[in-house]
């Protein structure tokens, strides 16, 4: 039998109390198109809306808030070329730190300057030739940084699920939440917040097909790697579960669905063109599996993470201009 | 002197029980991005998120749900290749009845369809030979239904200010309202509403720069028209500015600004980068104003109407597409 998880109810609960004023309370929106197409009633957590546009600050914030003032003062940093690489800059600067944070050199320049832009200093790489994970290890030793890992973490797990959280809040009991399985880590908050309010609840995590390490690892019944994945889904794009996250998800997911790129690209300008709303590939994966009918027969009530909005003009272009618009066919 | 307006707080606030459980209570979102670029608190009232997808549902409810039985019974009817025409087509099924909607027969395919699926039955006419307000109340008076105006109505009036007042219920006293004008009718009612609560107000106007026919009535003092307006902005391509709808804004306007298309797009691209929402092209036009510094010096507190999202990823990409990202520059 596994240890019991090492993060509870209680812990994501601390987490939305540090997390006041901090992170925003996103809306809970609704779709009566949504509903028809799928036949439930959906509920769709925008974490798009999210500060640095995605939920990754609930976790990077819980962690950071969590360490002594000596670390604290000392800074902290992360390696990331995503989402969690402005979490943690924005982190830093709301405790009154600093944060240096390890980017390929090749990261896009956006992302780049957002990061810079809350302050963090960046440290570039060569990801061909240097491994990231040493880089930031030894960076941190050498500078006296606390390194904020991107899900493999309790605190930040904790800090994760405050999204389903106030979801179930808003909400009141569902019958299933589907949610994005990159790392694990939001999906794992999640499914301890959710667990712990209802128990009946279905957890459904969703991985892009090309990234489905977590789905095979929980074949398997032990953590598995699979090449590194390449979709659209970069939030994704991961090639291990986390050990911690896996624990938890083990233990508590009742299943992980697949959904394909071109899958993703139909939930996005779905979400576009019915919600108004601006996903990145990775936030959308939950909404695909919807869509798609990836889930099958769905219950009445059910919520869905749409973790993240960071997609600028030009790459939601170049992914959806091709193809044209389905709106109203 | 001019006459009173007819149009008053009371007539809003009618207008907002009607429409209670119909037309969705919009969310109002703060970015702190856009508060620094422009210089003060914005609030940006989130109307491309209500039902069919623009504000457009409030007018047209409001001044169906005032008929008189017999009317309700015989059927509505509109003239409009617009957001007006779902409105219309969505308003008669709330109210149990039957809407005809006369579109030009080269409308959008998607707008034609998400008309028709709320049950509307079209009526399709050529734009460049035939005139459809000799036709529409032809077809009105042949078959007994009442037409819906898109603008200039009271009862529609007063249901677009139900917007502003949602705002204002929400913010509190703000110091301006920023929203666009079309043929004038969220305007006045916006103006109706706002100014009645907040004498202080100042109510500003926004017109692409093509369709400026409601900044040149203001400076001459009476109705003028211009030429068909060539702009992106499709919803405020109105060369007259409505009877109603201008002596009211004559009267509760501080001012119109114009915005150029290339403004417009500017802002529909930091809509969708960063506040992650979509935004027509006449949705835009007031955050293009504040954007361009079309406004001046912003008083503290200043809210503004994002007034529909419909738009499908084939033209936002035509639109957008070849101008590439200005995200994080």
């Amino acid at each position: 039998m596994p240890p019991l998880p090492p993060v509870t109810l209680t812990d994501v609960r601390e987490a939305a109390a540090r997390l006041k004023g901090v992170a925003h309370r996103t809306p809970v929106l609704t779709s009566r198109t949504l509903d028809g197409l799928v036949g439930a009633r959906v509920f769709v957590k925008c974490e798009n809306f999210q500060r640095v546009g995605a939920f990754k600050i609930r976790g990077a914030y819980n962690a950071a808030a969590r360490l002594t003032p000596d670390q604290l003062a000392r800074g902290i940093a992360a390696y990331s070329s995503g989402n969690h690489a402005q979490a943690t800059a924005l982190a830093a600067r709301e405790l009154g730190t600093s944060a240096v944070i390890l980017m390929p050199e090749d990261a896009p320049r956006s992302k780049m300057a957002a990061t810079a832009g809350y302050g963090a200093e960046i440290v570039t790489y060569d990801r061909y030739t240097q491994d990231r994970t040493a880089l930031g290890e030894a960076l941190a030793a050498d500078r006296g940084l606390t390194l904020i890992p991107p899900y493999d973490h309790p605190d930040v797990i904790a800090g994760q699920g405050t999204a389903t959280l106030e979801l179930l809040e808003e909400t009141g009991e569902l019958d299933a939440v589907v949610a994005p399985v990159g790392g694990g880590g939001l999906m794992a908050g999640s499914a301890v917040a959710a667990t712990a309010l209802h128990p009946g609840v279905r957890m459904i995590g969703v991985e892009p097909e090309a990234g489905d390490d977590t789905r095979r690892s929980l074949e398997s019944g032990e953590r598995v790697t699979v090449p590194v994945p390449r979709t659209i889904a970069d939030g994704q794009a991961i090639a291990t579960p986390g050990e911690i996250t896996f624990g938890i998800n083990q233990r508590l997911l009742d299943s992980v669905e697949l959904v394909s790129d071109e899958e993703i690209v139909a939930a996005m300008r779905f979400a576009f063109e019915r919600l108004k709303i601006v996903l990145e590939p990775s936030g959308a994966t939950g909404l695909a599996a919807l869509l798609a009918g990836r889930i099958g027969k769905l219950p009445p009530r059910v919520g869905v993470i749409a973790s993240g909005g960071n997609i600028d003009t030009a790459r939601f272009t170049a992914l959806l201009g091709a193809e044209g618009s389905t709106a109203g066919r």
